[in-house]
């Protein structure tokens, strides 16, 4: 059964996360209904990462089996209309029947934005950390460099949530200021549960001094989640995008 | 009784225009609301402009009179405690009592967003016309201009809609590309009903080629609605700045 290969974002503002909830309007409860309005197959997708309630994504990628006649390359336009307009399908492609968004993942991206100025946070709200408080940019900056390498990162990870191994390699991880507003580029080759949050809440703490950027290091081989900072909320969030080995980007036969 | 005068933003797209209405959230009532919690008082708010459902505010400028002892430049705080966060005063100043921020504005200025490609749309679509059909862009920067000047705008007013006069200044009508957003920025001494909108939908048909930008004074002077293009939908559209005589931009004593 061919298996096709979305690439989505959304606006996960007013969603309940990524994953199927009871009573609750989530991301691939609304792709699943257009697929099942489509072509009457009540099919699961599966996804790269399941983003939480409030976060956005710019470059979900999804994929799920179906035997309809539509070609893999017009389900974005057929799935978009009927998606609600804070859902969109980029591209659509067919993908190897073995291919899964999650586990065939080589690299995750993510952005946290944060808004410094009162004015224009009625409007970045919803997809930024809106925050007036003084912070030393160039200190958080020097202390995000920190986190590229492979550690165990425990103590970047959500009490409770179970992993079989907490050791990641973070790639890049960057500050960038444009005006008031501030983001931290981060790619990975996989992220704990809310390790960008806590990574963001940690870089937050060494914007106010009280961690130095030579502390970072220490944080992470503590393997000691008291010693990070707290957790941002989530509407800051943003996944940028995921990336495959070359078989899996590309549609076969063409 | 003082008068105080509040600059205030709000993102539009959850209220149902600016103006109170019955059964509906509107701007005007949610800070009528606050008045009266703070201070008891069943005030009512005169603004500079009553915007339609949908579009957005950056510098709306609002008044009203009070006998609360709360100081002048103490509102913009107290009303943010309990103000919703799409809704934030800016800054509050003592003015004088017969400052009207409607009568008195010497210029509004108003912006209208387009946003030109499909990734990053689900972000834009409360904040933007978002498009992908080609638009000649330079050919609508060049009709634009020719929106500059006094004349009777009649034919850029939506049908139906009673006013003495449909005389008005442009002072400036400019359009800006960066990268997928187009923004127009138009500065009068006032403006008709839907007009930013109608120039708007006139210019984009400019940008299709069905309009030439030499025929945008022909169409003004014609005063025939039905000669220029259609209304654009609300949610691109900014109040962006009002502009009053010296007198009224500072707080008397100050």
């Amino acid at each position: 059964m061919p298996r096709i290969k979305l690439i989505i974002e959304y606006d996960g503002g007013y969603y309940h996360g990524f994953q199927s909830q009871e009573n609750a309007a989530t991301i691939q409860t609304e792709i699943e209904k257009q697929v099942l309005r489509l072509t009457g197959e009540a099919i699961r997708i599966m996804a790269a990462g399941r983003t939480d309630a409030g976060v956005h994504a710019h470059g979900q990628v999804v994929a799920f089996d179906t035997q309809s006649t539509i070609p893999a390359e017009k389900w974005a336009k057929a799935l978009n209309t009927f998606l609600p307009e804070d859902i969109r399908v980029l591209t659509s492609c067919q993908v190897s029947p073995i291919f899964h968004p999650q586990f065939d993942a080589l690299r995750k991206q993510y952005g946290y934005y944060i808004y410094r100025q009162k004015p224009g946070a009625s409007f970045y709200r919803r997809y930024a950390l809106c925050m007036t408080e003084k912070l030393d940019i160039g200190r958080m900056e020097q202390a995000a460099q920190n986190f590229e390498g492979t550690y165990n990162f425990k103590s970047f990870c959500a009490r409770g949530s179970s992993v079989k191994t907490y050791r990641r390699t973070v790639f890049q991880c960057i500050g960038h200021e444009s005006g008031p507003l501030w983001r931290l580029t981060i790619e990975a080759n996989g992220f704990l549960y809310n390790m960008v949050r806590i990574i963001v809440g940690t870089l937050l703490e060494v914007g106010r001094g009280k961690i130095k950027p030579d502390d970072i290091i220490p944080i992470i081989i503590s393997q000691d989640r008291t010693r990070a900072g707290p957790t941002v909320p989530p509407q800051g969030l943003h996944l940028l995008r995921v990336t495959y080995p070359p078989e899996f980007e590309i549609e076969p036969g063409s």
